[in-house]
């Protein structure tokens, strides 16, 4: 028999760095995490990584190997291999991050940001196995999108393509991290719905348990249950939601024409709450020939290591494409 | 020496259909047009087309081998083969042009919308040689465009997709032709900049000489004489349109990061009246990480028959693909 293959997939977030080492099938053997501890500069960081990634590698059963890394990362550019500039982890400039890993392990490895890699762990284990053209939406802090089109992540020029948090809902809108105005993640994302909240408390007289909560105390979790028990506010809050998102996925649907659109991430666990505004507002706005041609649909890896299976998503299909090729 | 390979291509529009036959260089050997009459039925359109076609073919020097047709035609449908209803053409319904084209000729054919057909002969014949990652937009009655992702025609899961035309600029806006409020065509097109000047002059009390002319008798190189005039109406109506396409080329270029934008058809032909306002608001409207990434071109197709050269582009692509499968 030949020796079992795995992959390591490595997401490193603002907060934490997990990796694990996941089969082609999608199980992953062994995982672990660390504090990232973003303000140490990379050459702090990296032999932290080293290291747990070494002594979870010594533990894995004899004879396997280990075919490549796959990294999602904020700000990773795919074709270089870089971090560029991310504003959450403080490592200094543009970090050649795959080279890095490279010198080390000596085994092919690729990087990208993690809701392009999201979508990658959605085509190879996921909601999108089948699938050559969809899209996967991450709603958490931010809003973030992989788009896969003819079975392949856009990188586009830059390697920076897909980054619909940014499409401009109105250019007289609410301030944006990125110093512009009207951005889609300003509204649609744990902290838009979060800040939609306090709009709707400002702009109404309705009687709402929000009320009693401070906008830095409001979680996406809090304002579902709210909207559980029939909290105006929070209902309306997440109507708003879905409306801006239905909209602009329908703009996007022009551009790629996807089978599927995929909700992932803190707010998708609102479920219906936020599912059904948006596609009716997005079933609204579609041009003639794209009614009723798109799925919404939950993500598959929204309870599982989805940062993991995505970073392993992506190197297997890069190993994939290097043997077609 | 081997046999001289030509391919067909053909441009079905709502008033003429032309036709020719273009080597792999992009050398134009053979062209023909006629009268579309776009009101009879396919079944007395498709004699006409054959007739033409079988007398052009007769033309040719012996020995040469056509090695496939490609079409474009309003709303056709690459994977169906089909041309699905399209306004200005009384074909009656779902007509699957392919599969007549391939009972008749015996050789590969494929079709796909005229914008689709556009980007591909840039891809081999123009601006885009060479490029991977690119969108081509034609500026005509209405506004069309064509998207190129890793070298090939993004047509999505529906096989329509890429119809930037029907972007939504204001949800309150102007009415478009499908019935929707607020399409970038009903602002960016020859139609679009019509209205805007019939705008302007509504608002403002400026002299222009465009107060002496219909709405009916405006047409794009009118307005582009007065502006070139220091027309002040004209101008603005430059200046407006180029925001509008500058700010929704922004959103665009978050989805596929494209290496160029290339403009092509009768409002493209304002050159710098155009293309200076469009690229000033897309720089300005631009997420930090694009700036500067995209290039804004003139179609090097413009003053060629560009719609005979996108259907052979079209059909030689395919070859091409069919050749690397």
């Amino acid at each position: 028999m030949s020796k079992k293959e795995l992959t390591l997939g490595i997401d490193i977030g603002g907060t934490t760095t997990t990796f694990g080492f996941v089969d082609i099938d999608g199980n992953i053997l062994k995982e672990s995490q660390f504090m990232t501890q973003a303000e140490d500069h990379v050459t702090a960081y990296l032999p932290r990584l080293f290291d747990a990634i070494d002594e979870a590698m010594a533990e894995l059963e004899e004879g396997v190997v280990i075919k490549g890394i796959g990294m999602g990362a904020p700000n990773a550019n795919y074709f270089r291999g870089t971090v560029e500039n991310p504003p959450n982890l403080k490592w200094g400039g543009v970090v050649n991050l795959v080279e890095l890993m490279q010198k080390k392990y000596k085994i092919p490895t690729v990087i990208t940001n993690d809701a392009n890699a999201a979508a990658l762990g959605e085509l190879r284990f996921g909601a999108a196995r089948n699938m050559k053209n969809f899209i996967l939406i991450t709603l958490g802090t931010g809003l973030g999108s992989g788009i896969v089109v003819n079975g392949d992540v856009v990188y586009g020029h830059s390697g920076f393509a897909g980054e619909m948090g940014h499409l401009i809902v109105n250019y007289d809108g609410r301030l944006c991290g990125d110093g512009r105005r009207g951005c889609l993640e300003a509204y649609v994302s744990v902290t838009g719905i979060r800040r939609t909240v306090s709009k709707l408390l400002a702009d109404s007289l309705v009687g709402s348990e929000l009320r009693d909560v401070s906008q830095s105390e409001l979680t996406g979790e809090l304002i579902t249950q709210a909207a559980l028990k029939g909290d105006k506010i929070a209902l309306e809050a997440f109507e708003y939601t879905g409306h801006i998102l239905g909209q602009k996925l329908a703009d996007t649907v022009l551009i790629t024409s996807p089978e599927a659109i995929i909700l992932f991430g803190g707010l998708a666990n609102a479920k219906d709450l936020i599912f059904e505004p948006t596609l009716r507002h997005m079933e609204q706005s579609l041009f003639g020939p794209f009614k009723g041609t798109v799925k919404l649909m939950m993500s598959e890896l929204q309870h599982r290591n989805a940062a993991v299976l995505g970073a392993s998503g992506l190197i297997w299909h890069e190993l994939e494409k290097q043997n077609a090729a």
